[in-house]
């Protein structure tokens, strides 16, 4: 698969590049292209590093990644997101669309602020056409641990989306990556239910001293 | 201290009554004594039969055991909780009161449906005294595992209270509970995300063929 990652210069971002080298086409985009190549060339020389011989990383602008895509990874603050995704309105057609995005606040500690939609997911949903498949997933991993490869990642992915199979896809993907276990979250309704645990594992940690917190159903 | 726990014939009052007795003394109450005192004696006897001498579990009315106890478990359900607690108002001075109320509907599946306050637990304030120390917790944890002894329960527990006393108690409560890790979620206002996870955790568990699901934040 051809899978574009909006916001791919993140440290989110790298993650997902590296994890899902070798396996899919990786396009790693940013507004600024220079940035964007930079990137791409930066991981794929940690990827040859580690002994692989060729990773399909490739820079490119927004547009570009997300004609070609067939997974276009959101990973992106929600302050801007919206008008961001007007812009490149154009570009979609029937991609799976993976939301990260969280909409959140820091006010001392951070709090959940959703839309009137009720999540990010669901705004972004009403935003796009509806032939495109969003899904809800990835809030809650470490970005840190995720771009570490000689980390397996014990955590438990919740995936939310109205469409089975796109959800299917992305479960698929987060098999993909090594100790990832993921779990139907349910329709993309459930999706303030996830996202609203970012602020919540962050206060967690601040609170009690941990850092990188994901979670474990167990 | 002294622990009433009201609800205390269910399987989640059973777990703590089994696991705190011969640490504290506790009072299983029940609108129906004769309810309490049976199940307090078959607690007791579970406790004999695994070598315990002497355990100190009392059944009785919730009147009496809340007028006695230092802290006041409402294992209750949501409907009916407010009318139950402004029938025995009289009794309440300045217990800690462990909330692990959950205002959740089914709906095909479940969902979370607080009060206008935000959550059973801000409800529960509310209504009591002042002086009365409100604590949420616990709301997800395993009722069938708290009652099996020979399980360690190797969950988190978040703890949100407004009073730092309180809530350290109810830290040290968990802590005297094997496996379980107390973590502190700020104050009784965050309570809505402990409370909200329970049907978000039961939905997981249906949708996924899982039985059981606590969390753990790793």
């Amino acid at each position: 698969m051809k899978i574009a990652i909006l916001g791919g210069t993140g440290s989110i971002g790298e993650g997902f590049a590296l994890r899902w080298a070798g396996k899919h086409d990786i396009l790693v985009c940013s507004r600024e292209i220079d940035k964007a190549v930079n990137a791409a060339e930066e991981y794929t020389n940690i990827l040859l590093y580690r002994g692989m011989q060729c990773c399909g990383i490739t820079g490119c602008g927004n547009e570009k990644a997300i004609e070609e895509a067939d997974v276009v990874v959101l990973s992106v603050p929600y302050k801007g997101v919206i008008s961001l995704l007007q812009k490149l309105l154009p570009m979609f057609k029937d991609q799976i669309v993976i939301s990260l995005v969280v909409p959140m606040t820091k006010n001392g500690l951070f709090e959940y602020t959703p839309p009137e939609q009720g999540s990010a997911a669901l705004e972004i949903q009403e935003v796009l056409p509806k032939t495109v498949k969003v899904v809800s997933s990835y809030h809650n991993v470490s970005a840190r641990k995720l771009a570490k490869l000689e980390l397996s990642l014990d955590y438990d992915v919740v995936v939310c989306g109205d469409d089975e199979n796109a959800k299917q896809t992305v479960m698929e993907l987060t098999r993909e990556i090594k100790s990832l276990r993921p779990l139907d979250g349910g329709g993309l309704a459930s999706s303030y239910m996830i996202e609203s645990l970012t602020p919540f594992l962050i206060n967690l940690a601040i609170r009690n001293g941990l850092s990188d917190l994901g979670v474990k159903f167990v």
